[in-house]
């Protein structure tokens, strides 16, 4: 299989493959200065909860090896203040601020004596991230795959595959797995209004790799189940909530609610990270509002009428009662869900 | 209020409000052959099933006023071939069929004997049609409007407006009759994927009228049901069987789905000559299926990967069961539907 990466480091720089520019152009952008960064997580250049937790994690470091001449702990400051403001670049995903929040406590607790070694040390935790990030994709794709047996159809939303995170992606992780061993299956991926994530890359990803795809729109969910054209839905998910409450790209409710109606089950792929212990429920996850614009023009198109007023959000919450089960690294979750006390 | 016209008949010639070029542009477009009209139908510069009966009923008439040397039986005939060739330019809407086949039976019933004569009486027959579809219009509004008191919030998909009809619309017609009546309503438009009808026409002509209105993507309804932001949802029909299930703009469905779920009252606003006694449900209604570019090109963006597979039905069918009622010129109606013997 031929499936792309969202990210790479090398040489002391982070490069983005900017999906922004999906499936019109692949090109993989510099990361020069910490703005940079936070511009790319803010206008989704990078996107998905794995992926900007990996590219934060880099990130984080941009521009800092040209300052090994401070002091450790000038320089453990200027790495912590750094860290901060990535973690203002994007609220909701919970990724963002676990894995910088690692990454700090690294900093905190290290004993370097210089700049250098300190720089080491924080790379060195960046790219055992990176590892975890894509064994967590693997373990998924194996738990996951149990669910998908010959012919399966499955239904996905947004991207949540190999350009949301850094390995084979979380949803779409059961897909490759299973599309590996030799199972025949086929995806209908929701083109996902209003940033179209779901036709501009999960289905320039699955191409990619050979697996079979429908491209629908989202608002034909309960016309192809109604038609049983579907047998599983696979999503992601950007925090899950300790009872279970799921925010995942706007949209997502609606198909579970959909699903349900039909019967069809529903999962969440939704890697440990993305499991916010300390947020009781679904009530308590700040939604990000986004600008009206995606929803009134599309690249030069202008879709509505001057001056209408827009409601944005970008993500939904989809309570814990709609969700057939978890995907984790650690294997699958069935009701009732307690993540109080981690997966 | 200042609400627009879809159509208009002058002169011998009728003038479309091209609704393609909507919100950017408004420009009505002179028919000036059988085949201009043919287009206009099937490529949706006239579109909503009420506004397709009267452009088809005055557009069977194109360039026949230049035919009056001919007998009135060669006129006939050659009326009636327009007019069966009209019907082929949209297979979903029953407007277009129940229409054209009054104005073919006064062809074939009158006794005029001249080529003129004739063409005077189905002229008037057309525009009998068109004052019955504002008087329609103006009646469904009556009855759809008690069920909107102040405060009221209402959601739409695609449009079933005054560019949908040729008077004040099915769907919004309510919303139009209580808001002139004073009271203080809002409405959210279902953008409308993929061709945008909410955003581009719903949103266009609400704005007009000065109605407050907000623009959602299709998938934000069960985010906005379940923060209490919708209370009833009214949408319009292009067909319905007689048993209630109902052949309306992809997404409906889903629409229906997720008010049902949330116990959000869902209407349908229909016309009688929406209503279908011969198609006993709706596995009998044919589900035109549109193209591919549909979905995986806006304008001149491209927003898909090329050679995608792509599933594009122009309509899906909610079943009688999500439906909470009818509302009619005729009043509303409850379950359960029986239409076989009409409304």
């Amino acid at each position: 299989m031929n499936i792309p990466e969202s990210l790479y480091w090398r040489n002391n720089e982070l490069y983005l493959l900017d999906q922004r520019l999906l499936p019109a152009q692949e090109e993989y952008i510099r990361q020069s200065g910490i703005e940079d960064v936070w511009c790319s997580i803010n206008t989704l250049a990078v996107r998905g909860a794995p992926a900007i937790g990996i590219a934060a994690a880099y990130g984080s470091l941009t521009g800092l090896h040209k300052n090994f001449s401070l002091s450790a702990e000038d320089f453990g400051n200027k790495y912590i203040s750094q860290a901060e403001y990535l973690i203002t670049s994007r609220p909701t995903a919970v990724n963002l601020s676990y894995t910088l929040n690692i990454m700090i406590n690294v900093c905190r607790k290290s004993v370097a004596d210089s700049a250098e070694k300190l720089y080491t040390e924080l790379e060195a935790q960046a790219s055992a991230l990176h590892n975890e990030d894509i064994e967590m994709n693997r373990m998924i794709g194996v738990y996951g795959a149990e669910l998908i047996s010959n012919g399966c159809r499955i239904l996905t939303h947004c991207n949540a595959g190999a350009m949301a995170s850094t390995g084979i992606g979380t949803a779409l992780a059961p897909v490759y797995t299973a599309h590996k061993k030799g199972i025949k299956l086929s995806v209908y991926a929701d083109e996902t209004r209003p940033l179209l994530q779901g036709a501009r890359i999960t289905v320039w990803e699955l191409m990619k790799a050979g697996v079979e795809t429908t491209l629908v729109c989202d608002n034909m969910a309960a016309d192809l189940m109604s038609r049983g054209m579907v047998d599983l839905v696979i999503v992601g998910c950007d925090r899950v909530a300790a009872n279970g409450d799921t925010a995942n790209k706007i949209g997502t409710h609606t198909l579970a609610v959909t699903a349900r109606h039909f019967g069809i089950p529903f999962y969440i792929a939704a890697p440990s990270s993305s499991i916010d212990q300390k947020t009781v429920n679904g009530a308590g996850i700040i939604i990000e509002q986004r600008a009206q614009e995606e929803v009134t023009a599309f690249g030069v198109c202008i879709t509505a009428p001057d001056g209408v007023k827009v409601y944005n959000p970008s993500f939904d919450v989809t309570p814990n009662s709609l969700i057939t089960g978890f995907i984790t690294e650690k294997g699958r979750i069935t009701p009732p869900y307690d993540f109080s006390g981690g997966v």
